[in-house]
């Protein structure tokens, strides 16, 4: 793979369709699944809220899986690749997005960037932490997500029209975004908003087991665990704990760590350097694991 | 699509055409149509002024299409692309906007920007929210906004006399430009300025109806709404919400999500993350729709 | 003209000729035109200063007409460009200026940039806005501006003495410069100063005239309107209203809109976002039409 | 090896086996080689923290040392390459870490990345100081520490999946980060946190005793002249002195430098330019080594 | 001389040899001429510091006519360049001052930057304005100002010999630099520095005369208000006024401008935009032309 | 020397072998010759700390002479260039010193970088001034100068073992660094520091008088007067005058300048623009010199 000739580049297979060939494991909250899939419908591009690690990435591609693979519709499923992620950096300009010209040899050839593949193939494309992305590509996001929902291609100098199932996914997380980085209101106001949260205990401790393989027990506690540390938010730590890291605990247990260290080392000390901040989280772990 | 030869480049279809085929859907609500005929007819460039999703594209692709379809003016009817729209941002260059070499094969092709195919095809340009372009590109509009009407090409050492149906058109939103941000004098005395707001409210429900088939009870329930959203304005919240919005809201109710979680989501979350202002607009849905 | 081959760079025809065909109109004010044509005898380089819209480039291209095209010296005579105008802003490279090289087919051929067509042919050369180019060009201006009157060209490795009719023209607006942005006293220190102020209102009545087609009394109505709302100055707003802005307002009551509101859309939110000072021409507009 | 053709590209050993063909020598303080045993098992990424010179990078080799050369997992033993480093810093892109294109003679070929190497080939990969890098690095981090365990190679156009024996480890210093360059929760969430300080005095002596052939008596003074260096940090010097610090001074010690002038070379003027910092340390010197 | 070949490039003339060819007016004020002599023949490099237009540039082109072209040194006569000046600027890079690659046709050529041609060549090498240029280039300087003499060429890999004729000369003005742009001590102690102000009354009066063609008592008037002016300085205006602008004032006058108009535009507004400073300035002229 | 072919950037001599064909002069203050030498033969980095001009530069010359020049060892007799110098500056990058790929005619070839040959070759490379350097560089510092001794060559894709002689010397002034350009705990914890002030009056004297021909008498007097200028820095005056200035005063003496003025333009005015000071120094040669 080490050698590039043009044919390579011609023929670069649908490597994104990645992770959707079977239903990604999604318990939801509420009414977002029902929500979504009539923004969907009418085609309007969403924008998905929510702190760290609250399931908003695996939320989307449930909500692809369903829509492409779970329906009846044939030209859905002939879309081969549901899901575009692009996960947004501040070095990440619109030409990464909309695609460059690469020289092969004697030959320039054209590569599709990942916004412009969902758009040709009628993908949903979904930048994840967008508001991080350079500013540059906010404008793309504009000629897409009104009534013209169109991508222009300036380095090809045309305009392409979008796939008539493509749809924008964003998401940004309110809590830790600088007044720098906020979205414009003329961006933000283009798209239905879902805020998202933590899941609630009973369900967080399912999805604890189901990734873990700790029995119900050790899952609610954990569950529980996490609850009670995001109610420090309420004392001056902003960042909770993600359902992510209840699991990584699990899985310590799971491989004979003790439960102190296992929640000291993937709690604890993972989610902060502040030693009065460790200390209260180790009380929270001294009071449910006595 | 993916490989470009000499000659895809050269025999580049007049793409920018898009979207004026038929008559596009304009309310006017003031003066504003014959104001902008009066200066396309002395060929003065326009500044368009206003907040958010208050109609400014809508409004300069309806007289382009007045202008260039609608009129018995056989040389208009034969300008291919009567409108060519730039969004502007903070990378956009002069070079973007005048025209790049490119290497093709063992050949330097020359690509014309948009601004310059307007210049040279007799289109009007929008340059919206020109404030965000890169001050290079205000060069630009200083030698064609004057009794010159020029346009220098560096790269190429030719100057340009623009075509004599062309214009230049900008908007920019006054509300959220920073200091820093500013037109400076020497570029906004250049330009007649007609400001824009949010349309009244029997007018908003016409175009709510229209867009989003709910009936015209709910569109005026909606464009009530609307209006009371808006003068929370002077309670501290700088932004309205637009039209869009409202329409966005009428498209899931249509598709069945009750009208609270609508408003909810559509309206409330995504004109902002402020829970003071969430409520305050749940407040003014619960009165709307009890 | 969109292929660009060596044979077309070698040919490229002196286009920046533009506009000196025909005497430019300038109504002069003082002795500016006795004062300019002593320093161009003396070949002393001049700095014009003054605000946004008050004739300066209309003036540099009067002076450049009488020099090279209304007297009688056939050397002059024989200049095919006399003005080379520059519009400077901040990413305006001395590379911009110089020149550079381009690659064509296999072949490096090189391209003068606008000041070196100037040096090279005896042009006049007018910076516009100097102070927004980018540091690197003032190093240009001085060789150019003391005894040695020569321009390095470090690409090239060669230095080129001055055309003897060769002459540097810069224009600044001290109104709005900030401290970051004045001119080194190591270059202004090079350059005879003119000042700038709008013209008084006789002589603006007749420019107003001579370019709107509106009657004397309109066109004396509306230069006593600029003279009133340049007044405003003394109560905290800095910028006056251009000679240009007032022959826009002429021309849209020429094309039949009223005065009120041709005043309203080419002055009043031409000049300012600020709602008082928008109130405040709106009351001077009522008294002169009542 | 001044001259590089294209089979030597094709044929590059795999040079970062670097110093793994002997055991490393790591004297564990507490339960870390177990955590990390169990995290490596589970596949979840870990991160180092921990002051400087504290053993963060001696432990990650050992680490390796002891997963894929003293186990009898087959497939682990295959694994050429154990363990990949990149020392982090802000000029490092995800270009420098994945891999870029290079035109040799008149082909153009792909080289990998120190990242992608390591995700090919299933190396534990050790980014250290990673807070250092740009921020386009730590969205390479999110898609390889999540469930997806891609890395997106966005110039090929390819997402290669992690090799099964794939681990992403991270260091970083919390001590004297700017709250600029701290890690975003979203990034450190995604880690097992393991917490390193210095040895306790007993482990220091052997460890220098070990490296600097200096008798257990000096070796034992030099274990307890840190200890008491490291507590001045209550009193206001923020830096300890590394373990390596003192190994310097064992050797030039056994090179016949006196214990002063070598304690004053090695640790009192590297570890500051305080003077009194320095009066200090020389007092606790004083009081060792009489 | 628009194209070049390769040819070109390899014979380019010693076109910096400009303005040395006949002796520059130069009125010693001091001992400076015998301190630069003595200095340049113990090849101590000279650091030449005061304010703008005060006679630096004239004073190191005459001390480079007559250490090259006065003396009876056949080495020194056969130097082709006595004399190479550099500009420097905020984007003067290294590699601009010592040489760079081009490619011409299918071949790579170097070209010396002016300092490397200095070196090679024995000249003197003037950096006018050093703080101006970037950082890099002071680095340049150590090398060539200690006993080593020496530059080296990374681009080439090559360290170069200093010719034996080969002197470093800079300028500054320290009135107007910033802290930020301030000379660093490890750069600065490597120069005689020799000091200049503006030349006393009756010098500065015979070169007015001499420079301007104006008569011997208009020049001792114009003299006598340049050091009026300067006397501001003590009343908070920093700059003074350039023996240049007292030039310009005598040239305008002999073309027949009143002296005030001519003192008006050549002193008052060329120095300054304040208009407190201006009527000052303007009182001193009414004082001495009545 | 104006055209590189192929051949000759294979073949480029190693040219950094200058100035060590004879011994240095250096006279050591203290112990500092025999602390090196211990720290080179255990391979320990050494960074030497002092002000300007203090002879940091000159001792390294002269270790790396006494090393492998005076020394009977063959292998480091055999090192064709004992000392790398690399004067730091903001813009050298880690490719600077690490090496680049340069196309030559038709083919590409790589040129090592100044570190890369010391590393390659066994020579002592001193990095003068390394917190000037850009923050990639210190990543190179760090596997250089622990247990590893490696080169990664990230371009090339390899990694170099150090040479046996190889070892890196820093050097950097604590006098007048900011905090922002501070050496990084984890940088400077790897160096054996030796810390460099001006030397004693005597042996400052004899150094004046080898160097600068002077007689002894006026050589002590200029040492005497050395030592009272950087008494100064206890009033306020941060800066000292290196030894080098002294030298420079008694060439200027030697050829014939006044001992005042030969202080004043190199040493009162060399140091400082500040007048207080240059007085303050003024007062002390005339005390010395009455």
């Amino acid at each position: 793979m080490r050698t590039l000739d043009t044919r390579d580049v011609r023929d670069l297979p649908a490597v994104e369709a990645h992770g959707l060939e079977t239903e990604p494991y999604y318990l939801p909250i509420g009414d977002e699944v029902e929500v979504f899939r009539a923004a969907y419908e009418a085609r309007l591009p969403v924008l998905l809220k929510g702190p760290t690690g609250c399931g908003k990435t695996r939320f989307v591609e449930y909500m692809a899986y369903q829509i492409y693979r779970g329906s009846a519709s044939e030209s859905h499923a002939a879309v081969a690749t549901p899901l575009i992620t692009v996960a947004c950096h501040e070095d990440l300009s619109s030409t990464d997005m909309v695609g460059r010209y690469l020289l092969v040899g004697d030959e320039t050839v054209w590569i599709d960037g990942p916004l412009t593949r969902a758009v040709r193939s009628g993908a949903i494309c979904y930048l994840d932490e967008v508001v991080e992305a350079r500013k540059d590509t906010t404008v793309l996001i504009h000629a897409l997500t009104d009534h013209r929902r169109i991508l222009p291609i300036e380095k090809q100098g045309v305009i392409l029209d979008a796939h008539e199932h493509f749809l924008l996914v964003l998401s940004y997380n309110p809590g830790y975004q600088s007044v720098l980085k906020d979205l414009k209101p003329s961006t933000r106001q283009r798209f239905v908003s879902l805020e998202f949260d933590y899941p609630p205990a009973e369900q967080e401790a399912r999805i604890i087991a189901h990734e873990s393989s700790v029995d119900d027990d050790m899952a609610a506690d954990l569950a529980a665990l996490g609850a009670k540390v995001r109610q420090l938010r309420q004392h001056g730590f902003e960042e909770g704990v993600s359902t992510r890291l209840l699991v990584y605990a699990g899985q310590l247990v799971a491989r004979g760590i003790s439960v102190h260290r296992a929640c000291d080392v993937a709690i604890s000390r993972a989610i902060t350097d502040d030693v009065e901040v460790q200390r209260a989280v180790a009380e929270i772990v001294a009071t449910i694991f006595p």
